[in-house]
């Protein structure tokens, strides 16, 4: 019997240890979308006392694999990108909103854009997902 | 009087939390150029049960921002690519070998090649900063 | 006297001969902002016997410049990226929407899409801006 | 009877019209690597009057494409990005030169760096091809 979207993300995350410590909270997804959400901690700071770039990137990359797993199937990253328009601090609440806008037989094209607390974005990221054929879980493969 | 980029560099790595929750150690760092290595634990895994993308940014994040500061002032990240040839596992040593390609009056532009311990790229990483007058020591402005 | 975003753009076409080149037409054009169309001839293929991916691409980036330019100053390109989901052909008409998502004091940062005739994205474009205090109309900057 | 690299670089070379408008030269051309020249002209400026972005792409992406499908089969451009550190003008000489970094079954990573006649970096390109099983020269896949 196959999995909803639904059950694809909650296993998803429940075995996505490095989305826990960031604390990654899970407000809508389903297949080509995603919605998260977390909160900068004293732990996530780089040598300037700001959030680390690759927080605000995890954080990206958690939603853009939400969006584009959903359906199922393993997709992975070949290439993003990553644009920080302004600076992230700890006790900022950051918001990200994924969209996968196309997909081809293999590949598939996702934006995500970070917001904080007061809608400003503080990240654009983009990224690029290889199709695979392998059912996250077994069983729907065989259905 | 003004510090030596070792000294730049050991201080931005005291203050820098995440790269400690990392692990990340620094093999060699000098203006425009840092060789860092860490190990990818079981917290970092994603929900396929290999490393997180974002640990493999956010160690060549850390790569690049050493590179590029260890002259004193503060370079800022403002884009970051990076590409994904092969997937990194639990246990798997990183080194990530970050060089500042050109520099202009306000931006840097730099390569970092992540490997793992077979030596194998696991990350074609590049990033661009905005450098700023700011010095990360205040008295070093004064000089 | 200060010039619209309007004379700005036709001013900047006027100049851009590359753009001519390709038989760009622009359809609408304001403050951050542009909409702009082109038929891909002949003479734009590359080995394949698609379009060049430097004719999307370079499409899409004076869709970007017009955005980023029609305030009055100039802007010039740091980064830009594209993902090519599908090949675009001889004959196919594109048309390319290029928003400016944030702006800060120094840098824009402007998402392009490229579609073809069929309403199908053949370009995902993101770019980068340098804001300079240079006006376009050295008569502009007195006023 | 299949053919050496130099004569499927030949080839996509003749049918590449853009390149040809471009006027590259392939000074060096094998798998995984090539060296391509080529002159900037009055009719490739943007409209600030310096040579357009999507020129200096196109040609690192002509580069890419030598460098990427010189095996004798087709790859096709996933995803690439530039950076731009300084400008480009009418009567720069550029000099690309391609490195196919990292090969999967059914990805290639490649970096290309443009540098014009004083050996200074005006382009930082990195491109992913998707590998496809598709031969250049039809007879070649039924050896």
């Amino acid at each position: 019997m196959s999995h909803t979207p639904e059950q694809v993300i909650a296993t998803l995350v429940a075995r996505d240890a490095f989305s826990q410590w960031l604390g990654v909270e899970v407000l809508d997804a389903r297949v080509g979308y995603s919605r998260i959400r977390m909160t900068v901690r004293a732990d996530m700071v780089n040598g300037f006392g700001t959030s680390h770039g690759g927080i605000v990137f995890s954080f990206a990359d958690s939603a853009f694999a939400f969006a584009t797993n959903a359906a199922g199937t393993l997709s992975v990253a070949i290439d993003a990108s990553i644009s920080f328009p302004v600076a992230v601090h700890v006790g900022d609440t950051l918001t990200a909103i994924a969209e996968q806008e196309s997909v081809t037989n293999k590949l598939g094209f996702c934006n995500v854009t970070v917001r904080n607390q007061h809608d400003v974005i503080v990240g654009h990221f983009r990224g690029t997902v290889y199709r695979t054929n392998r059912a996250h879980f077994p069983s729907d493969a065989s259905t």
